[in-house]
């Protein structure tokens, strides 16, 4: 567990830093013979990319994916499928006046402290730049969960303190996409990108919460006692940079609740399967999949680079201020909606994997 | 990845079922020359115990360790330390009339899903019992944290919805066992007592929000970027029966903040050591621990097992009712106190020693 | 990698010194629904029993296989299935005055500069004793393996300087059981008893070789290109007590024949499947079985425990004069067979499920 | 075990195939702040090589290391390190006629049975090519284990049926480089010379066998009882292409001798160290290094492709002849001593940071 693998029959190892040469990921396990759909890769890691709107950073990346092994007349072959994604618009000098400063909630200070040498430019290896090399991989592993009719579906919850209101919900997945914070709600959404661009010019920054649903997920995945299927998303969606918390189906607020208020009863369905009446079980019962929709939230803290001025220390201790350049987001939430879609991806293929094996 | 092992050098696997011979653990690891304190594990064991309050199930349990391999002479001696406990109070008859029926909310419809068999006698593997298993390796692992002065607390901070108020923050950890609810706010555990009375006469259960706070952990632990600190102590979480969810430092709350009113800038102590003023990130920064305190928070849903009928189906789809016997908790909270607490132990203590194997 | 595991799906973890209170195992990954044939892994206990014949060590355990868990009314779960031998005919005061010596190539002076304490007991965890768990372990999967039609028969090819001719091969597997060496050739077999009859007489002891053939591994099994199927056996085999050599097929004889030699061209057979003319590859092609019998040697050192005396130090430096009591075998080879075997069936079982894991 | 990755804290995964666009490796728990030689990879790519000398295949590979990731101002970081190595002088046409054949003793028919898909060129992933990506890693490994004082030597010891005389031990491994064979008996590499230019006149081909000592490994590496340094490096050995046999210490030959031959007896040497008189141990007792030199051999088998007429069969089972045209060496034990140095260097450090860890 040297930290930069993640999965057990796909499994991929993901490398590179911000400002250096590529960010890649290599992918082994992936199954043979899968045409793969570059396009998609490239369509999933456009949704990443800064400077997709007026709402992200403007550092202007292509974010090419480029495959250097594993694909064989566009088949996948079993051997490791490696992708990368060359750096191009790096500006290391932007951030030659923080090398000696720990930059308030950033990673600055820990990554010293662990490895005695950082690479500060634009975080190095911290930098949300990896997430580029997960949502690769995980553009991957949705096309061939797409075959198998398993559908990821996340999007922005809330921004600040803007919320979709629970009257709104069920959203309809298909309105992710139709607008720039990939809020489905279209009143939240207004609300959200006001807030945003008033925060913006306060020079402030925003969390929020992200919400994911996962349909068609085959009862049975899941690997019961410490790789239980929530247990296993819940660290994927932790790794992510900037997220604080997760919870699967009722969460938080289920433990509130009263046991009678909870409790999803089994029911048969029209089509004669055995379904539950409720799913505040978030399609997950003992970390099993029960084949009722997959549902949590993610909840990331507000960027840590704000456009103004901090106090904080430099590596010796000393007072010190920062006033970041660079090019930053204000709130990174509807970027980071196909990241969470890819670490999704990546954990629910796993299990499919894993589960395969041992039915004899 | 079977499902039953945790950790990388400290590795854990867990074996057993509710109404077999015994629930046991191997620890495969554990650093060599350690001085046994068998009397900690049993009073960690006591504290996980049913029947030990009126409070919680009156199923009884001597849940005495007993180690079968890995000590010699009283000092651990680098092989494999297994560690049983065996099942006594079995009463697998009470769980009869459960064979074919899927009880709401517990694991019987994944279990039969995924394995196509199911030891129903009280849940099997899936019940809570297994979780004595975790408490014994948990009370190995904290003994050695200990000698390095680290400190894991942790309490029940939310019943249902009794919650510890703002302004009692912060606790005085040395007050957590002075109640049966392990609520360190006195005027808070009483009115959760009550709650719980109440609760129980009404058949209904309770779930809630267990904190924990480490203190002393060096800078420098956790492995990005899959395997950050705070991913894997919400992994352990998550893998706690009835667990829903897993916030560190400022958690969801912290979603609908600013970025200035969350960024942990960072001082010079009293000691000429950097700290940050504020503790929003919980004390983990980029997924490495920043040497603050540690502090998360767990939510658990209400009891599954209800004293009270519930409708439901039987394997084949057909409608049931159930009405539980059986001895079963109203909340479980103040039992799942010492698992939290062994849980953190093992991330704890596994990212430790992965740290002293790359100081060269 | 504390190293007391096994394998990847299937996957093992021992436990247990020679003269601590048990000798197990937890099989992780064992897939549910397998009636488990506890005849079966008593007779393969049995085969490598001590006292079992005149020629194997006195030491008299009843090597009893007790499950701990895992299985309900005679089927595995799915869950850990945990299997124990107590152990029973202790005599550890034999070994008091081996204490503080160094026996000569023995495991006592690592363990001590390893872990700086040690069990010397018997041996303690580096008794061979420990190869009792991976025959209860071996003994399930091989069951699973005969389902699917794969054989595994290993047998005594040589013992010191007594090896079965070339002209005798094939051999029948069906003799392996007909001598109490396992050799299944009867002149040779005859030989090989009396020299260790001789050597016995001489206070010396014996080595030997081990073959191994697999008959009916379907095509495709093995992970390149490190976990090559050869590569794993290979390593299983030399994790067993006193193994220094393994080969694959022609093995090191092959090291000097030429390619036009050593080459196994293909043919189509009378069912018109491909096949190989010749076997030099002993089954393996780039790491990945080709369908062709897999055959393997093993190779044991001399039995390092003595029945005369032997010059060495202490723990100090100090020289000493060591002559063992205790109960030892002259040859371990015919109680190393189903040793041999049962790291095999873990092996090929594991590469079955990983194999089943990716065809999508 | 997807396969593609080898070790635990020091993990590599390897990538790429012959004909792709490059073979590379990412090294994941390099210890941080290690100033890297990058001439040394440089130096040891260019030993694995082809065309480095009249003896080795004439494909013309210039084998640039060429870091992607992980090194800042000269020095790991403790991110992933990764280093690749473009394809440049490919020429697939070579390899069209062999698409649909199935060559003797190559891997063509179990990559087909295996994956169902195969890219043919120059043997796609099962290239030895891959190889290069091992030594590139290696190259690191050995440099921080040559600041332990860890010195790894291996030399070819045996081509065809030509091997070093055992008058002509100990060898000097100075004169390893001496010649272009890595030979260090300078009588032998020349009869070794001329066997290899006679051979290939008969467009034939040889194995052969590399012996390796390695030097001042403390006591206590290895982790029983599965992972012993001894069964470690023989899965090592027996992942590179064409191995066919490992044997540590007296090996094969050692199945042979008495106990009384066999045993290493213990001594205190001039400098108060316990040592042993022998080395039958080949360095490692109980699979822990005892401090003596680690001495083991690996067979290879003889190259697959022979510039000969070779009857085999199609895809489809039909009769087929093939004669190779392409650039292939006749044998390739020079270009495969720094692979058996690399893996071997691997190896050791990893299990060199395992101890490291729990050592409290």
């Amino acid at each position: 567990m040297a930290g930069n693998s993640f999965g057990t029959l796909f499994k991929i190892t993901t490398f590179g830093e911000s400002h250096g040469a590529a960010i890649g990921v290599v992918i082994d396990g992936c199954p043979p013979n899968v045409m793969l759909d570059v396009e998609f890769i490239q369509k999933q890691l456009s949704r990443r990319r800064p400077g997709q709107s007026t709402l992200t950073t403007q550092r202007n990346e292509e974010d090419k994916p480029e495959i250097l092994s594993g694909l064989y007349e566009g088949k996948t072959t079993g051997a490791p499928l490696t992708i990368i994604t060359r750096n191009k618009d790096q500006r290391p000098s932007d951030y030659d006046k923080l090398k000696d400063v720990y930059r308030p909630s950033h990673a600055d200070f820990t990554y010293d402290a662990k490895y005695g040498i950082r690479d500060h430019r634009g975080s190095g290896r911290a930098s949300a730049r990896e997430t580029a090399a997960r949502v690769m991989a995980g553009a991957v592993a949705q096309q061939i969960l797409t075959q198998k009719g398993i559908k990821i579906s996340a999007f922005v919850q809330q921004v600040g303190n803007i919320a979709i209101p629970s009257e709104s919900f069920p959203v309809d997945y298909v309105m992710i996409e139709s607008n720039a914070i990939r809020c489905p709600d279209k009143a939240t959404a207004e609300k959200m990108i006001a807030l945003i661009e008033q925060t913006k010019k306060e020079g402030d920054t925003l969390g929020g919460i992200i919400s994911t649903t996962i349909q068609n997920v085959p009862p049975g995945l899941g690997e019961p006692v410490f790789d239980k299927l929530h247990a296993q998303l819940g660290k994927a969606m932790l790794s992510i940079n900037a997220v604080k918390g997760f919870e699967i189906g009722s969460g938080f607020v289920g433990a509130a609740l009263k046991g009678s208020q909870q409790n999803d009863r089994f029911v048969k369905d029209t089509n004669g399967e055995i379904k539950t009446a409720t799913n505040n079980s978030g399609g997950i019962q003992g970390g099993i999949s029960n084949g009722m929709d997959i549902t949590f939230n993610v909840a990331f803290k507000p960027v840590s680079t704000l456009m103004m001025k901090q106090q904080t220390t430099d590596a010796g201790g000393n007072d010190a201020t920062i006033m970041p350049g660079g090019r930053h987001d204000v709130c990174v939430l509807p970027r980071a909606v196909p990241i969470v879609e890819a670490m999704a991806a990546l954990v629910i293929l796993d299990f499919y994997l894993l589960q395969k094996a041992v039915e004899l």
